[in-house]
């Protein structure tokens, strides 16, 4: 398919890079003068990065030489977490660790004193490329990222580049790594993309199972205690008329009962591919004695973490377009350009949320208190339910207060959904646990309308409609933006 | 992996051509001179062979020359369906009609007027190669078998080799035969076999996912009144302490009620890619209007139909090996040659069962009436439930009244599974489309049995103890065979 890259991958060091010497919230911190790069290539070999700002070009160095020492030699710097954490687990591998969520994730681990490592194949930035979408805020490279992250806090975060469908890369980053817990973000995570093309559906579900199936394989293989925390999501559910519990229900019926997985009604192809994954996730528990925590994770608002709030080159995307946009952070973009709000049908669609502050904090909150070797448990990972007019109407409100004119406009639906139905969904294992749920507020809206407005010059209009149809979807392949 | 087949292929007709001359059941025919076969390369290019019993050699010719008139021009000879019946499907795809149930379903539906295709790539042929397996009845090739099959009844069953995975072939075979329904059998169907390793793990769940969601999108784009009949297994479902509905459960939780699919415990990476399955064609009868029957068959025992018996060139596959074999045809030839029957653990495990009969018979059921424009249709395919212990004495009896001595070991148990439940599961709805079963009957054990031992001299005993652990499975290929 031609719109998945190679499993093998360049290096190249942006040449925009751009010191890291104005920390918005801290010191002038010195800037390091090299960091490490581990990738693979098929066949297998792997590659040290050495980055050397010299000329602003980054010098990429194919050896042979164990990187392990180096990693093991690594201070565990500026922990915050107390030293009786001993049997905590401390080694955090972040697949995916480039992404929205991932990166806000891995930051926030690595400023708790887990050490971290991000494995990411960046295919992500190259669905930007193809279909010619690109984040509201300008995001640095993942070199520059880690950079400058160094350069605040001391710490490093190490970085694996290579794709988890090969499963010898995979193999070589745990084995480097040897990662006491995995947080999977590593899919193709937009419903709109699964349902492009053909070629994308199938992408998609391959991807996604087939990754998830590796980091199984490689738990058992390699780091048998390593605890998976995996990103579902509330969709898999679909909108039943009854109430939604995480992720099992005690059915009595004929006079008998149990307890059993909680029936999925997924509704895209990528819905799904999260479906199979917690199906194939649940199984290895039982067989092999895995250890898993679903987070089955509503939609995610915001763009500000403490961390990537420390400066510019930390900045994390925000997505607004048709494809990658979810519904709360769309419409504070395009209340900011004087786009109307574009309601899908009717909008009564309701679906759980979360500030993107939450999902750090509950991603933490899970590998802190991990799953028992052999559980498969679910979480609700989700805060409040809205509507989506009940969303609409809060950003028009909000926006009116900051002098927008905010108008709404109902789009034909391009998803097959119910418009108007039931929806409750239980989500009290998370706050059980600990989470101290950041709700939607005037002043995040606020925060996110004003941080919009900032960026607004930098808004494609072209890119707010949907252009993905559910119904309309067929075998040709895509190969121009939809715009 | 190395074990895969390329989705192309080259056609060769064995040279150990057994001219189709005598029948065992019908009258002496003449023997047809070519046959057509489609395949097809990528790139792609239409091969058309013509088979030529020329010094018993067959003469494959590459032409772009479509194939679609000589389709079209094939009489629909043979049939006993009413002429009235125009408005019934007609033209029936059979993928994977060179395995054991889609070579007995092809045949029978060709019996029955229907008009036959198969697509298959022969991997389950490679299978028994690379892991050093084979069938008890001496099988021939599919091009052999077609021809005996035209000899005989004067029937023509169109044949396509390749790759469902390969969507570019798919396309051509649905735009050239233009199937009313598709009877999808083509999956990597053992779960021993998507249990040896990772490698065979990640086929399977690639193959059967992949492939079924091409003959999905196949249908929505050239044939979207296609009826899909799909083979899915019982044991999706588990061993849940509830009874087993049909594909559905109505469930009532917190004073409010909804019919939701019947939540799936699947326990190998086989049976959970038929878990992927059912949700994914679930969604697109929902979507797109995909008519669709889920057939979720029980484990399937015989091995003669009314057509395989009709001559030794047709006879079907009998495995019995500890990776492909299933529990009552194993016994019945662990029995034949003083094995002892191999229970795993306690032999409490209870499942639905059916004769090969009736898998025909209910999969003509299934086409006869189809389902409806969107309908997501799901019938239990067994007749009957036993454990394994129940079938051990059944096969025990039925051996002593032939002289045979037959002993019962416990081995252990390879796979991860309740050894002692509940079980009760639904099966009425293909009993009201019409379907009368062929209960397990002591003439039906005997007639296996006496096959078993018309063949002991094939038998290679190393094949018959289980060689995959569920819990041992591992990254590392196994390259060689487990025996």
């Amino acid at each position: 398919m031609a719109h998945l890259m190679s499993t093998s991958c360049s290096i190249k060091i942006s040449s925009s890079y751009r010191p890291c010497g104005q920390p918005l919230s801290q010191d002038r911190t010195v800037l390091p003068n090299s960091f490490t790069i581990k990738t693979s290539k098929s066949p297998f070999k792997r590659l040290v990065s050495k980055g050397h700002r010299a000329g602003r070009s980054c010098v990429v160095l194919a050896t042979a030489a164990s990187v392990s020492k180096e990693v093991s030699a690594n201070p565990r710097s500026g922990s915050d977490r107390s030293p009786n954490d001993s049997s905590k687990p401390q080694r955090v591998m972040v697949i995916g660790g480039d992404g929205y969520c991932g990166w806000a994730t891995a930051l926030h681990l690595s400023n708790k004193g887990y050490e971290v490592a991000i494995v990411d194949s960046l295919v992500r930035r190259l669905f930007d490329h193809q279909l010619g979408l690109g984040s509201l805020t300008p995001i640095s490279s993942i070199h520059n990222r880690l950079r400058c992250w160094k350069a605040i806090t001391g710490k490093t975060i190490e970085l694996y580049i290579g794709d988890i469908c090969d499963f010898e890369f995979l193999s070589e980053t745990f084995n480097s790594f040897e990662p006491d817990a995995v947080v999977h973000f590593g899919e193709q995570r937009s419903a709109p993309y699964s349902m492009i093309d053909r070629s994308r559906a199938v992408f998609t579900q391959k991807n996604n199972v087939i990754g998830t199936l590796n980091v199984l394989f490689a738990i058992k293989e390699f780091r048998e205690e390593c605890h998976l925390v995996k990103l579902g999501t509330m969709g898999e559910y679909g909108t039943p008329n009854i109430d939604i519990e995480e992720g099992y229900i005690t059915i009595s019926h004929n006079g008998r009962t149990d307890t059993l997985p909680y029936p999925k009604q997924a509704s895209s192809f990528y819905h799904l591919s999260k479906v199979h994954d917690s199906n194939n996730i649940a199984f290895t528990c039982k067989a092999w004695g895995i250890r898993a925590t679903d987070l089955n994770q509503g939609v995610v608002y915001g763009v500000k973490t403490d961390e990537t709030s420390m400066h510019e080159q930390l900045y994390n995307r925000l997505d607004y377009d048709g494809v990658f946009g979810t519904a709360l952070n769309r419409f504070c973009v395009q209340a900011a350009v004087g786009h109307p709000l574009t309601v899908y049908g009717k909008g009564g669609q309701t679906r759980g949320y979360l500030d993107i502050r939450d999902t750090v904090q509950c991603v933490e909150l899970a590998i802190a208190n991990p799953a028992k070797p052999g559980e498969f448990r679910v979480f609700n990972q989700f805060t409040e339910q809205f509507s989506v007019n009940e969303l609409a109407a809060l950003v028009t409100k909000a926006g009116q207060k900051l002098g927008l004119d905010v108008q709404t406009i109902s789009v034909p639906n391009p998803r097959v959904e119910a418009e108007e139905h039931y929806y409750n969904a239980k989500h009290t294992k998370l706050i059980e646990l600990g989470l101290k749920p950041h709700l939607l507020s005037d002043s995040l809206l606020d925060s996110l309308l004003n941080f919009a407005i900032e960026f607004k010059d930098r808004i494609d209009t072209k890119q707010i409609m949907p252009s993905v149809s559910w119904k309309k979807i067929g075998v040709k392949p895509q190969t121009v933006p939809a715009n």
